[in-house]
């Protein structure tokens, strides 16, 4: 049997190519960066690759699809209840944990380091003997051990960090020292560092409230490289203007981008970084269409698969 | 036989709590902060225990002193030709590797993610997509591979670097993928990194000069915690003004605090952080001077014992 693939994705001439190179036996590939636009030939495809953003409005033009695979980690686009759900759709993960590390320890390095004060004593010619602290022996909390919790611990622990896990159920990382399941107030005690990297379920909406953030010390630093709609945005932006949390690094929000008028803008113990902090890179991502498709006409499971109801 | 130990340091009263707390046998401790200011039990002390920069002025008053151990790594004021040599000198080594994994990435990673042209976008009000850049797969030359050098390399190789060592002749560290002893352009080619964490010898005094930094790719990044002797200023200088090297992260000059006159201080490819990289701290420190009394009251050799003509 052959199989048709649409390449559906902003970057659709690096997906094709590195596709191609692959050289998967029985597959015709059509891509295109244009969803409004799609051929005939597109339109009769029985496998998607790409960016939930982009098929999700394609969806209806593509009855014959039986196999969505994602570029993203997050495929909120495709969730929505007025889309239809028969076929097999999986997301990309086990590829951003790397990026993911360096994007909080690169933040919370930075602020033990004191990066921006140095930075603005420096542009004003001053010698700046001030102490920076340091990681080690600091406690860092993670909503959510998936495989980017597991990669920001198993970092944690290089450098010296206590290392306090929030999870359903699970508990798979052995690099965290201490799992949480429901009381997230007792989770919060004591942490230097909260990072959220839930995704976008129900169950997860709003879980940083006043009650999580009155919980943690007035020194922690809450880092949110997953979804906007765990933070309760109004308390967490009430707590840090009355300093009684110390900073946020946020990159994601409620609503992207942020709206000019949104107070994070104003507040100076606020780093906003624009949904950059785990970019989808074909290089990484393409490997996990070729293993899908590999299992797919060998009539293996598909790794990956979303649960629809679950949301991931 | 009894021993008395002068403290002479900044932090004399945390290291006389510390050391007091270790209860060593036959020991009375005498600290004070001001080397100019010696009491007569002081002067008949035959341990010392401080900073190099308080001891050489104090050294001549202090002809009882048998062993010396510094609380820092280098102890180039002890060095001086004009001191006496007729003692045993210990420094603090072994401690710092963390310390300066912390600094050395958090600038690396500050680099990669774009951190400071996120936070001037942010402060302009501007949410900025920019793609960040990532340590993996990146290349890290280490001039110098001691006990920092290789816990630089650790850190390098838990982020997915390849590491390059450039050392007289030693090869310890497991994380170094290649050794270079004499060739230092051979060395520079290909690099992403390069960290100098040479002691102040006259063996890598300028080792850092044109002919390094020329064969450095234009897209390198030089990191100094070391020394400022081991760089000729004015060809790195002129290097980072004439976009022959596309950043450097200093932490150490020929001369501190930098001159206010100093052409680094205008070049914005250049950050200063004042010699905060590893400060030391008495907490760290203290077990050093524990653990060779424990070792000189036993007749063992004491630990990281400083060979004066080599200088470390």
């Amino acid at each position: 049997m052959s199989h048709s693939l649409l390449i559906l994705s902003r970057h659709a001439s690096d997906y094709e190519r590195l596709v191609s190179t692959a050289a998967l036996p029985d597959l015709s590939i059509t891509s295109t960066t244009d969803a409004a636009q799609l051929s005939p030939a597109a339109m009769r495809c029985d496998l998607v690759f790409g960016e939930p953003s982009l098929i999700a409005p394609a969806l209806s033009k593509l009855p014959a699809a039986q196999w969505i695979q994602s570029t993203w980690a997050g495929v909120e686009p495709l969730l929505n209840p007025s889309l239809r759900r028969d076929y097999v759709l999986t997301n990309a993960r086990g590829v951003f944990g790397g990026l993911m590390s360096e994007y909080v320890f690169g933040y919370m390095l930075a602020h033990e380091r004191l990066i921006f004060a140095k930075h603005h004593a420096q542009r004003a010619g001053k010698w700046d003997p001030t102490p920076p602290g340091t990681l080690k022996g600091k406690q860092i909390g993670l909503l959510g051990v998936g495989t980017i919790g597991a990669a920001i611990a198993r970092t944690a622990k290089h450098f010296g960090m206590r290392v306090k896990g929030y999870t359903r159920a699970s508990e798979s990382s052995i690099d965290v020292d201490e799992y949480y399941h429901n009381d997230k107030i007792r989770f919060a005690d004591g942490l230097d560092y909260v990072v959220c990297i839930m995704p976008n379920t129900a169950g997860t909406k709003h879980l940083v409230d006043r009650a999580l953030l009155d919980a943690l010390p007035a020194r922690a630093v809450f880092i949110n490289p997953g979804r906007g709609s765990s933070v309760d945005e109004t308390a967490l932006a009430a707590a840090l203007s009355e300093g009684r949390l110390a900073a946020a690094v946020l990159d994601v929000f409620q609503t992207e981008p942020l709206p000019a008028d949104h107070p994070f803008w104003r507040l100076s113990n606020v780093v906003i970084t624009s949904h950059t902090a785990a970019l989808s890179a074909p290089p990484d991502i393409a490997p996990l269409f070729v293993e899908n498709y590999r299992r797919l006409i060998a009539g293996q499971p598909l790794r990956y698969r979303v649960d629809f109801d679950a949301g991931y």
